[in-house]
């Protein structure tokens, strides 16, 4: 069912700082400051060979990612996406495992306008997993 | 500096059972266990189009990865690993940046029988990043 890694999900207190540890130290490619207030978060691609790095700053204390960062005042891996081809197929097949598909369980629009789900860390070894349709 | 993202690692407290997860219930192909007594795990290798997942679980309380799993009893993400060409330049120019490399500073042979290097997550915003040489 779950095809390619599509990103890793970090989250930072300094999307500047984040940045530019990735491209000065780390020698990679990273975009410019994307602002998705539907999200909750600013957000920087770091572009490499094989999938890309997400780095996600909350825009304000309402934003999904705000907690974790108050627990994680350094930042820290916040969720993997993995692609899928049939999202509705892919939920029913979990839901019939038992998993739990989070929020109001229907797909959402994502960061890269597809539909995606997040997906319940208890189920998945302490991981939030989000499902990109593709 | 650095190439494709290698794999992510995630400590699991049961290994059977995580393979489970990911080969049933997300529909991948994964790897038997693998034992690396020298490095103080088992280990699943979860196979993706473009990258791995590696489920890993102490051998003993000796293990670099059992204390991570005593705070995180779910499991969750350990480390990234990331492909670098020349292992000893990406040292010396992370060094120059004030990195801190883990252990004594000098390469070891990692789980894939290439020279690897750890560095500290709170210089890679809360992120604990293997470099190994391709």
């Amino acid at each position: 069912m779950i095809g390619r890694l599509n990103h890793i999900a970090i989250v930072v207190p300094d999307l500047v700082a984040a940045a530019d540890i990735y491209k000065a130290s780390l020698g990679a490619v990273v975009s410019e400051v994307n602002v998705l207030p539907e999200h909750g978060v600013r957000l920087i691609f770091v572009e490499l060979p094989n999938c890309k790095i997400e780095l996600l700053h909350p825009i304000d204390n309402t934003s999904p990612v705000f907690s974790f960062l108050e627990k994680n005042p350094s930042g820290g891996m916040h969720h993997l996406c993995y692609e899928v081809e049939d999202l509705y197929a892919s939920m029913k097949r979990l839901k019939m495992d038992g998993a739990r598909v989070l929020g109001d369980g229907r797909p959402k629009i994502g960061a890269h306008g597809k539909p995606v789900v997040f997906l319940h860390p208890k189920d998945f070894l302490g991981t939030l997993i989000e499902l990109e349709q593709v």
